[in-house]
Order: C-alpha cells, then sequence, then structure tokens
C-alpha cells in the first residue's frame, strides 16, 4: 500500500454551520480552549516540541480571525488574517524543507490554513470592482460593501498523470526540479473540460502522446497555493514523445523495476523520485504495486 | 451506458501555445477562416439552423478576443469580451431552455466560452491592488500593470456523490428546486481537503451521514459559473439521517426501482430525475445499471 497522501488528514470538524452563525462564532472565540494557529506570513513556526505552535487568541491583535474548525476535545482553532504588508509568497523551499518536522494531520491543518491566508493576503479588494473587501462567513468568504459581490477562497484543479505504454510509464522533469529528478507531467483543470479532457489535453501538449482510458487513482490538497491535485492514469495510443520544451525539458518512459529502484533512492536508478508527500510519489507506488 | 456527460466533447484543439505566441495569435486573428461566437452576454444567440451562431471577425468591433482554439478544419475560433456593463448572470433559466438545441459538442464548446466571458466580465480588476487589469495570454488570463499580478480563470471543483446503503441511495432537494425534483448532494471542496475528505464532509454536514469507502465515477465541467463536477459513490455506516435545512429541504433513500422509475419519468416514481445535462442523471444511471 502506499503511504497515506500528504496534506490530508486534518481531524478536525470545519463546523461550517457556525461560520454564518454570528452568536456561536463569537462564542468559540470566547471560548478558554481556543488557540490561533501562530504563523509568519504564511509559513508556520515550529513549536517547541517541532509541530505546529498554537497559541491562546491575544485580545490586542485585531487581526481578523477564520475559524478552521473544532478539534476532537471541542476546543475552537483559528488562524488570523496576515498583517497588511506581510510577505506571503516564494518562501516554499524554505517550507518545504521544514515540513518533515509535522505529522500527517499537522501538516493537513497547515495545509488547509495556509491556502486561506494566503488567498486572503491576495484577495482584498473585489475583482468586480476594485473596492476593498472585508472578510465575512467565519473567514471562508470576502464581500464587497460597494457592489455587493461574494468571493470565496479558490481551489485550483489540477490533473497529475501516468500515461502507460506497454509496461511502462512516463516521467518527465521541468527546467527549475532539482538534478535528476523527474515526476508526473501535471497542468490546470481549465474551464469547460472534464478531468479525464483535461489528462488528455495536457499529455498531448506537453508530450505529444495521445491517450484513452484515463481512470482516477487518488487526489490531495497541495497548498502552493491552493491546488487540488487529481491523480490519473491513461494509457498511450503509442510512445513516441514530442516534448513542449517550454514547459518539459525531458522525458522517458521507465519500467517498474526502474520505477522501484527510483522509490528506493538505489544509487543506480535512473531518475530521481518525488518526496513523500508529493501525490506524484503516490502514482509511481501505486504503479509500482508497492 | 449512461448518457455521454453533458458539456464535454468539444473537439477543439485549444492551441495553449499560440495563446502566448503574439505572432501565431495575430494570424489566427487574420485567418479569414477564423469565425467568433456570438453572445448576448453570456447566452447563446441560436443559429439559423438551431445550433451556435459563428460569424466572421468584425474588425469594427473593439472588444478584446480570446481564442476557444483551432477546429477539425484548421479555423480558429474565437469568442469576445462581453461590453462593459453587459448583464453576465442571472439568466441560467432561459439559457437552461435553449441548451437542447445544442448538440453535445456544441454544448461542450459554448460552456467553456461562457464561463470564460463570465470570468473575464467578473474580474476586471486586480484582488491584490483593486486597479483594472488587462487580459492577457490569448484570454487566458488577466494581468495588473500596477502591481505585476496574474490572475487565471478559475474552475470550482465540487464533489457531487450518491450515498449508498445497502441497496439504496440518498437523494435530496433543496428549497429552489421544481416540485417533486431530487438530487445527488453536492458542495465545493475547500481549500486543505481531499476530493474524498469533501465528500464525506459535504454528506455529514448536509446529511448527518458518515461514510467510508468514496470512489470516483466520472466528471463534468458545469458552465454556471465554472464548476467541476466531480461525481462520486460513498458507502453510508448508517441510514440515519439529519439534515442540515438551510441546505437541504428534504432528502431519502431510494432503490433501484426507484430510481429506474425516475429516470424513465414513470408516473408512479417517487421522485423527478436530474435532467440529462446533469452528471447527477449519469450517477443515478450508472447505479441503476442503465
Amino acid at each position: 500500500m502506499p503511504l497515506p497522501l500528504g496534506f490530508t488528514g486534518a481531524r478536525l470538524d470545519r463546523a461550517d454551520q457556525m461560520r454564518t452563525n454570528e452568536a456561536a462564532f463569537a462564542a468559540a472565540i470566547a471560548d478558554p480552549r481556543a488557540t490561533c494557529l501562530t504563523l509568519d506570513g504564511i509559513d508556520f513556526v515550529p513549536g517547541a516540541s517541532g509541530g505546529l505552535l498554537w497559541e491562546p487568541l491575544d485580545p490586542a491583535d485585531d487581526r481578523a480571525l477564520m475559524l478552521l474548525g473544532i478539534d476532537d476535545a471541542g476546543a475552537p482553532r483559528f488562524v488570523r488574517e496576515a498583517a497588511a504588508g506581510a510577505r506571503v509568497d516564494a518562501r516554499t523551499r524554505t517550507v518545504m524543507r521544514l515540513l518533515p518536522l509535522l505529522s500527517a494531520e499537522e501538516a493537513a491543518l497547515y495545509g488547509g490554513a495556509r491556502s486561506l491566508v494566503d488567498w486572503h493576503a491576495r484577495h482584498r479588494f473585489c475583482a468586480v470592482c476594485g473596492t476593498p473587501t472585508d472578510l465575512f462567513r467565519g473567514g471562508w468568504g470576502r464581500r464587497c460593501g460597494a457592489c455587493g459581490a461574494e468571493h470565496f477562497p479558490r481551489v485550483d484543479p489540477v490533473v497529475i498523470m501516468l500515461a502507460e505504454f506497454e509496461d511502462r510509464v512516463l516521467v518527465g522533469r521541468q527546467g527549475g526540479f532539482p538534478p535528476g529528478f523527474f515526476s508526473a507531467l501535471a497542468g490546470f483543470v481549465e474551464p469547460g473540460e472534464s478531468l479525464e479532457e483535461a489528462v488528455a489535453r495536457e499529455l498531448f501538449e506537453e508530450a505529444g502522446i495521445h491517450v484513452s482510458d484515463v481512470s482516477y487513482v487518488a487526489s490531495q490538497p497541495w497548498p502552493f497555493p491552493s491546488s487540488l491535485m487529481i491523480g490519473c492514469r491513461a494509457v498511450a495510443k503509442d510512445p513516441a514523445l514530442t516534448l513542449d520544451t517550454t514547459e518539459i525539458e525531458a522525458a522517458m518512459w521507465v519500467d517498474r523495476a526502474e520505477v522501484r529502484a527510483a522509490l528506493a533512492s538505489d544509487m543506480g536508478a535512473p531518475f530521481l523520485a518525488p518526496p513523500s508527500l508529493a501525490i506524484a510519489r503516490y502514482l509511481l507506488e501505486d504503479w509500482a504495486g508497492l
């Protein structure tokens, strides 16, 4: 069985009904068990034990509170809007190095909070009319006082897929990847297409292959900034590749023994496999029968 | 086999590489075979033969052109940005009545164009800084000249699912549905959750049931305004329902005979089934073995 998927497994009741209930929301803030996730911009700050840092609500902090949910013990968990002008991007490499400090459940909680805080920081103005907007629905939306438009956090679906031909699958690398690293091909789903159509389009655009028999494998949230990775397989009709070199620097067909060697970080492996938090690794493990 | 999924099956090469190639984009506009989809706001205008209306590019029209793609005959297909102030919403009932005029392929082309034009109309300002933005990437994005932020069309993933218990599935209705109409439950995927977690959360929030064994069935784009419907099944642990009556007016467990009667529009059916364009109908057909 593959490892659990990264950024999944948060054991928090999102308590949707409390978001729109002002009395319940105020009671959650006043709850003495309530805590707030401490962030630096949108990066987490390791606690004393190495995990996330949850602190009591500071009444002197006037940044808006967003309700992440209610934990197993009944305690409300919050996160605050980033301070105006806080740096909210470009630290992904740092956070990727820190993430192994977190348990799977903490990584999932952090990922959701990060996407939410990031979205607010980059959506302070109404896209319809340009007026500054206010947070509403307990932190799960913004509303424009001028035109009345309501805006909700983005979740951007991305298809990520292994094309198969006979007993091999296609892996590729972008120019910015570390040396030797290959992964599954991926791309954003566009308006007007199904997942299956997006898989076929991306594989044709990036690698020049036509596929059939697209099947779903698994999904994970990917908080950089707010993707929903939807992992699939597809069957290639012909293995000849025509790469879009603006997207893909190199791609190759690899067999199960090569995939297993890469996943085991063997010295002789033909490529370096994606890290354990990434669904691309899950797709490779699943295909290799691990 | 269920019917093909609504709004899928567009046979158009989206020609992503032409969006960012100014010379290729200009050549596509100058191509004498190029046509533009005629819209009224974001609704389609039926052509003489009942289908979509595609007209030659009008050089006197100064609204920005977006490249939908290249058709099988090599002809570029465009759509234009809506006029400033055009009404771009609230006509869904009208367009739902007109949609049966379109072939499956035309409905898919129209759905993608509608979502794109609608997104531009509601995103004329930069969400980061409030400045008016300009269309770029051949119509597949907007860029802010003030802060440099780039914005891309939204696709909002929605899970829509049949919970199963023994040999029955759960259907529900919202207050705004026409009398007697029931469908699959559904809800937006939120930041920080997988598809499987979203299915479990929505079924618990709306119907009070706990589920396991979530499986993927099919997907479709749903251009009202830009959802990606992801159809799933899940197995309920217990059939007792606790409805969130702010979301769901009524829900009930129905067996295969009842589902087949509803799909056949039988007089004695216990509910009216969703229309053929909706993935909810596909889920019911698939489950009923039709």
